[in-house]
């Protein structure tokens, strides 16, 4: 049974889930879809204005040192955003755009690993094309493309059809209609992707 | 390096963890001590009137659905309360009051057990004492006790104290200083606490 891997590039926990889910769900055979999409328009529903870390400086604060000591736990790259939480619109428009491309995995990486690593605007041109470029792509084929209907309009709709199904924060798994919400849910989502698996096979 | 638990007995998540808590700290060797205190005056610090999982219905939604899938996977008892949140002053006092006693670990968890497993209200006089009488304590003294001071304030100074360390919501873990909040946090704060007896030993 797949998984949907719901993430928003600007979130500080979808980077930490980011990270690791594709290795996850290839150590149990669990296929992947990476959903990027808009907690704007998520959190708008809930009368939020900004992310819930801005609007509550407890859980600010919380957050902050949890991305310390979770980026050393996993040993990923960090430095805090100096602006947060970060437009990053673009590479999120890439990344929809590109569903299921081969390289998709390795782009998402690269860019969270940018954003968070090093300080960098997911929703500059300039660094986009770079990150495409060190993956060997046509980057400006591919921003153009990204650009153009109907590619474009893939990241809104992926935004539409998270609200649907009942996501309401970044990152969010889902299988099957059911929801895994938090970096700290991968394991749960991904044993209840091969449960049901399990089941559709013996059925 | 001891840690300490922050629950409220109207939490679910203060549930699932205080359920699992004495045993993890135990296969680790590192001291526990409960603290319970109140959310209400916690969250009334965050401008909320009463549980965000009240004032926001989708992240109350999946909560519900959540607790489903904890209880079960750790093997609780589970039935979704009749009234949430419910008070538990009753309850809360009594395992303030008797801080570092020798039954408190099963107090805890056979309230919790009966407020989520079979919906009993912990501020119900009769109740609190049938799950004193349950642990072979003398009911009457014990609820005598824990409504007089000094025993008697001890509940509000726990919730002061939380505040003071940053508790924001439950279940949360301290170890000198270090927060960790929520009921997947528990292995990495006992993580914390092993780790940092480790680097006072050797010091």
């Amino acid at each position: 049974m797949p998984l949907e891997f719901w993430f928003d590039f600007a979130s500080t926990y979808s980077y930490i889930a980011a990270m690791r889910i594709e290795a996850l769900c290839g150590a149990k055979g669990v296929p992947l879809t990476w959903r990027p999409m808009q907690l704007g328009p998520i959190f708008a529903l809930q009368g939020w204005k900004t992310s819930p870390f801005v609007l509550n400086p407890q859980r600010g604060a919380y957050m902050w040192r949890d991305m310390e000591r979770l980026t050393a736990k996993f040993g990923l790259p960090w430095q805090r955003p100096s602006s947060f939480p970060r437009v990053a619109t673009l590479a999120a428009r890439v990344a929809a755009a590109y569903d299921g491309a081969p390289w998709l995995g390795d782009f998402v990486r690269a860019s969270f690993a940018a954003a968070f690593g090093s300080d960098a605007d997911l929703n500059d041109r300039s660094l986009v094309r770079s990150l495409l470029a060190s993956l060997d792509l046509d980057a400006a084929d591919v921003l153009d493309a990204a650009s153009t209907p109907p590619r474009s309009t893939r990241l809104r709709a992926n935004t539409e059809r998270a609200i649907a199904l009942g996501v309401f924060g970044a990152p969010t798994c889902t299988v099957d209609g059911e929801l895994f919400w938090g970096e700290e849910a991968l394991d749960d989502a991904i044993a209840w992707a091969e449960t049901r698996s399990e089941r559709s096979l013996s059925n």
